[in-house]
């Protein structure tokens, strides 16, 4: 027996007094029942039962309630609860940590608002979980990016290219200088373009450049599908010379992730689509923080995390912090890059890059390369002399005199963004 | 090319027109990005555009807009819209559907709620995937009860007995006449009680009591873990002679459940724990009429459906509602057994009966029956009479009336419910 624990981070919500509701959520999701039980002796209850070890009130934020939560709604109050659970509840496994810190305890009656926004795992859990294969370091010497923001961009239209006009627009891309290119997440393994005919009609494209320039760009292939055939999706794209794969994690699931990790010869480039079924509601569900986490210990190399001025819901602040929360050391594994994608171009690397401080991003630009006046080439060309001009310190200003390819797309975009 | 669609069918609330806000999300999951791009030509869009298939707005709840949301909250109104995407766009893989009817989708901000409640799937997926192997006729016959409800319990307290004491618990639960026995979700493979001492413990006393009876109730190991161990761990429990293994179907995920179930030598029992992440809220996720085909067409033999009158927040209209659309067929594969459990003893039978009119249920009481008053066997007797009775449709006074077991459980759970 270890001593070890995990700390779980939530915020919650209830009309109960806060610590009685802490205490129905510890116990439900450790040695509790709603009667006690024979045989759930103190010993039993002192050694597996999980603790609150910390409960800090916090302002209400003007969200309503979860259906069925019970009490008055004027009685509410919410908090930042911290809860410790034992390691040997459940041991250094993912799924059976999910059961505990994640499991039954969103649909407890007793709390208006559950979100589980933080997990602090023991090092065991590193023991157990290589984490990234190949991480910034790997990922850089594969796309040959040695240094500046790595750029990249997705296939548009997502969906409905022939595998024909799709090795024209990676040829394009190639020739436009790129560093990376990725399947829409849209664009799985459907009969009219299969993964392997994509592979078929990709490769060579990609080959001859490189034997043309000496340095291939990274393409993502989406080997996303039912997790029996994820090996030999990767097997494909490998055996074609192929550099990364890309996996939907919540589509294969942490654990589908997990198994590919094991198995993987390049790098999973890890999307984050369905993320909002669980990320975006203020009062159930699991933040970005807690499952990053998760994504990185299953082995994703890069992991999206939005960028600043998208066109979805999370704002800036929120981004920044999940950049930042990919960015920050975990148990001694390999880092992960951040996937800046969604509204992104060469007008946001200021900004970015004053706030997050590194260049090493993959940036991922669709409308930002492909609709820039002068075609996707001065497109790239927008974007790394923006990441370059803002690594240098320069102001916007200055960027925009010396780079006629940044000048021209903000013809397009609009301003750079200070 | 085949003509073939999937429909799905959302909730959603906008701040826009309503039609608007529809071709938004359909652009977004098919064909479009933020500007009409190069190769976007109308014939890609005529193949493979997701179209708006009907709108019809609903009563606003009440509930706050999802954080993000743009446009006046007072412009806000609420619709139920189904969506057709064409087959071909992903083909019958569920990972791949899951991109586009769940993708992200949940995180446009032109939509203040969005929430995915049905999907109607063409007959490609049941070629693809074969559902539950054993079903309700296969889970009968191995538990050996070829009529009424099937009367189970789970392990309590959930975590902390050793194996030694468990197997004391599995003797008891067995002489008390038990359909079914499984371990608690939180009762993964950690160090204190794993799964191959469990197996060492729990089996002998089944086999005991099967040489004497001839009879051996079902027990469900939860084997949930690293996708790579759940071979291993099946394995192990079909080794061993046991007849049923636990998955917690979000923890290894869909697509590791749909693993799982292409190797299964036993009935899979589909725990649905993490369910209230992307179930609770009103506002964004997927609804369980939506994921129990998911996880139907994954293999789940048996799946969790709450049971009214729960400790949880669902209502029982819910309840009978996730009850009633396990039963419904699917595809033309088989059956699988809908599981009632939280709170329930005895006293729920005849109202569960007359809403749901069949006993082809897996009914779980912890407290109902380790909490009886004359113990497990007349908890178990308990809830047999209270079923048998709601099945040859007595009253609840006749129940009582022909039940000491069941006037006793009134006793401390409180009248009968009618």
């Amino acid at each position: 027996m270890s001593a070890q624990h995990v700390i779980a981070t939530y915020i919650i919500e209830t009309s109960l007094p806060l610590l009685h509701a802490a205490e129905v959520l510890a116990g439900e999701q450790s040695t509790g029942t709603f009667v006690r039980v024979q045989r759930e002796s103190d010993d039993v209850r002192a050694r597996f039962a999980a603790q609150v070890e910390s409960i800090q009130e916090i302002p209400l934020t003007g969200a309503s309630r979860l259906p069925g939560a019970v009490g008055d709604p004027a009685d509410r109050r919410r908090a930042v609860l911290r809860l410790r659970f034992p390691l040997d509840n459940f041991g250094p496994s993912l799924p059976n940590l999910l059961a505990a810190v994640a499991g039954n305890l969103f649909e407890i009656k007793e709390l208006s608002a559950v979100r589980l926004i933080d997990l602090d795992l023991p090092a065991a859990f590193a023991e157990r979980y290589q984490g990234p294969r190949f991480g910034v370091a790997g990922t850089r010497r594969l796309m040959g990016a040695s240094d500046g923001a790595m750029i990249g961009t997705i296939i548009k239209p997502s969906i409905g290219l022939a595998p024909s006009e799709l090795a024209e627009v990676v040829g394009e891309l190639a020739e436009a200088g790129i560093d990376f290119i990725k399947d829409d997440e849209l664009q799985g393994n459907g009969p009219s373009s299969p993964l392997s005919a994509r592979v078929d009609a990709v490769m060579p494209v990609l080959h001859r450049y490189a034997d043309r320039t000496g340095r291939m760009p990274m393409y993502a292939f989406n080997i996303t599908d039912d997790i029996g055939r994820l090996e030999a999706n990767h097997d494909l794209v490998v055996a074609a010379g192929g550099t990364c794969v890309m996996a939907c994690v919540n589509l294969v699931g942490l654990a589908g992730l997990e198994l590919l990790s094991t198995h993987t010869a390049v790098p999973i480039h890890g999307h984050r689509t369905m993320f909002g079924a669980i990320g975006r509601s203020e009062q159930v569900g699991i933040g970005f923080r807690a499952w990053q986490k998760l994504a990185r210990l299953s082995g994703a190399d890069h992991l999206h995390t939005n960028g600043i001025s998208n066109k979805f819901y999370e704002t800036d602040d929120e981004v920044l912090d999940s950049i930042a929360a990919v960015r920050e050391p975990l148990l001694g594994i390999n880092s992960t890059v951040p996937v800046l994608s969604s509204g992104q171009w060469g007008g946001l690397a200021h900004a970015t890059y004053r706030a997050v401080g590194t260049t090493d991003l993959l940036v991922l630009a669709g409308g930002g390369i492909h609709g820039h006046p002068d075609g996707a080439a001065a497109g790239v060309s927008s974007m790394r002399d923006a990441w370059a001009s803002a690594a240098r310190g320069e102001s916007v200003h200055e960027a925009v005199e010396r780079s006629d390819a940044l000048r021209r797309a903000t013809e397009v975009f609009g301003p750079v963004r200070a």
